[in-house]
């Protein structure tokens, strides 16, 4: 599926990134709990041992696609805000960017959407730390908008961050579970972007 | 915990009601995986083999408390929309009730917000026709508010209605797994509202 090596991972990274693009597509395609170690072994064309070297259970490759993927969206979130200086236009371009980034990358948004849910250590244990600063680029662009007089001083960014994400991430849920699509990502970016900047009174 | 015994499942429905609100406290309290339907059988004060005179199974009680929360925000929307004519009012109403009755049964929270995503049965195959009439509530009172000249022409109801749905669901758990609570429900809703209809911008 192609996705990309990370600029952090760079240092023996090959394999690590291998099995976890096979370990992608068989949870994908296969559902985490239906599938096993040596399913995403077979897939990445390595023995089942070699998995073990890089981590500790079926769990921790689960965990390990969800890191893989905040530090992408994380990465490419920093590197599309780089272009604009403008609060409005940095919120729109991280709206526009989470939506696209679902659609470009199936396979990553059925594990996230669908599979990691499923997980209860992941649920009420896991500290999701990646998380919580992919929300903290939402909250510091809210913040800096009310600074430089852009959006209004009564906003909440802790609050907001949530909901903001909220919206987003259920489009992209729908839109991971939706077999026929009923509207592209970039007529959702719009709607989501039109309601949050404007609202949705006359 | 107290719920309210439904308008339609008045017959016959004290104990179906007894075993529901067992269910609730006993996945609320030690999650769905580790609980036996011999623990609901316990908690509700009935012989195991009652359950199944109701209920197929452990995942059958899990979808009928899913129908069960449905059925209860519906009902308590009807009613609470009944009040007002006016499209945001109603909106504001809709959002409101919503977190309102996340914080008024936090049990019910928990098994909805947190368990019940964990069911690969309910998050692949489980048709969710009431989920669907809920989340048309929200569109019809934007489609009216359309008409009536209050929102915006240019709104999509079929992706706003998910967009919010989402925005307030996001609030809902956080709310459910935050041990410290940082902000009330009130003050959420009314930062969702202002999002909503206003918009963040100045």
């Amino acid at each position: 599926m192609g996705l990309p090596l990370l600029a952090n991972k760079k240092q023996s990274a090959d394999k690590h990134q291998k099995i976890i693009e096979a370990a992608i597509a068989v949870f994908a395609g296969n559902g985490f709990f239906n599938s096993t170690v040596a399913d995403v072994a077979r897939e990445a064309d390595v023995a089942d041992g070699t998995i073990y070297l890089y981590f500790k259970n079926k769990d921790d490759l689960l965990i390990s696609i969800f890191e893989y993927s905040m530090d992408l969206f994380i990465q490419e979130a920093e590197a599309a805000l780089k272009s604009s200086s403008d609060p409005k236009e940095k919120l729109r371009e991280f709206i526009s960017l989470h939506l696209k980034l679902v659609q470009k990358y199936p396979d990553l948004a059925q594990v996230i959407q669908i599979e990691l849910r499923q997980s209860t250590k992941f649920m009420k244990e896991y500290p999701n730390e990646k998380f919580f600063q992919y929300l903290d680029i939402v909250s510091g662009i809210i913040g800096d908008g009310q600074e430089s007089g852009v959006f209004k001083k009564n906003l909440d960014p802790v609050i907001l961050k949530r909901v903001i994400f909220g919206a987003v991430d259920e489009i992209a849920l729908e839109w991971t579970l939706m077999k026929r699509k009923r509207y592209t990502m970039a007529e959702a970016a719009d709607q989501v972007c039109g309601m949050i900047f404007e609202g949705i009174c006359q």
